[in-house]
């Protein structure tokens, strides 16, 4: 089953999509979405047909299992962006509604924890990590692909697909039925 | 031009469609989007599908030539119920988006303001304008509707359309570019 993560945002979503193979998770695709450059505009109405056409095409391509996003925090220090993220974050949920296909959220520790090994991961550790893991020769850049590569690589160890790496002793304990109840509520 | 005022949320959205007529505004059609009852789910994703029909079916009826929802606010006292109301309001962007139609917003005051003459007006004040304007025997009730109309009715006002109304004279002076240029960005 393949997985779909996604680092969403108005002007630029990091998105990755990643399988199990034999020896391990391996990377199908993974990239930006620039509504800023699509739309040419800032009409966020525009950014969001750009954002919603660009998540139909990767569907489409590689008809993900599940979706996986990072999960909401309790405060924020710029609301307002976070809730201008909050629009393209809907966009997700949505094609995943209108497909079928379940959308996840973890919080950003248990990302960095799982991927890493440390709840409190740097973002170059993060970026090693994932390196290392896809056998990349370069981190991820921007900063979204590495992003949404983590948040992908974080349900792909938690979700119990096979795993043969270094990270297989962090499956120990993990309920995934307390995950699934974890996803978005008000 | 009939103008399509939104109050988003992932619970209850309330709409309302209103149009120019001979006596002033006239009420096509208002009402609530529970997105509850339809998908008897805490899942956002299915949550968000359900409104996206119901937004749909909306522009499918009355083809709306312009959308219009509340302003976001600079700051939030819940920011996280906030975030979570941005995924439901991304939602009438993408589709304004998909059909080309503008998606405008108002702050509260200048709403509040434009209906009543007062940008402090409390609910109830926003309640009487609104049923003497479209001389409605009751309050619209639950208060979204009550919130869609109101919006829809400020576009009306400030939007340049014909106005014989107690609120004409709030006509004086308002800049339709400058609240174009107000759309939402980062």
């Amino acid at each position: 089953m393949r997985i779909l993560g996604i680092d969403p945002g108005l002007q630029t979503t990091g998105y990755a999509v990643i399988e199990a193979s034999d020896g391990g998770p391996a990377l199908c695709e993974a990239g930006v979405i620039r509504a800023t450059d699509a739309a040419k505009s800032r009409d966020m109405a525009k950014r969001l047909a750009t954002i919603y056409d660009a998540v139909i095409e990767v569907f489409d391509q590689w008809t993900p299992g599940v979706v996986v996003v990072e999960q909401l925090y309790s405060h924020y220090e710029h609301p307002r962006t976070a809730i201008l993220m909050g629009h393209a974050r809907g966009v997700f949920f949505l094609v995943g509604g209108q497909r079928g296909v379940p959308v996840l959220s973890y919080p950003a520790t248990k990302i960095k924890k799982t991927v890493t090994g440390s709840g409190r991961a740097g973002k170059e550790q993060m970026q090693y990590a994932i390196m290392r893991e896809f056998g990349l020769a370069k981190p991820p850049e921007p900063h979204d692909v590495a992003d949404a590569l983590g948040v992908a690589l974080c349900h792909y160890f938690l979700g119990g697909s096979p795993r043969r790496g270094l990270q297989s002793a962090l499956h120990t304990g993990v309920n995934l039925k307390a995950l699934l109840q974890d996803t978005e509520d008000e």
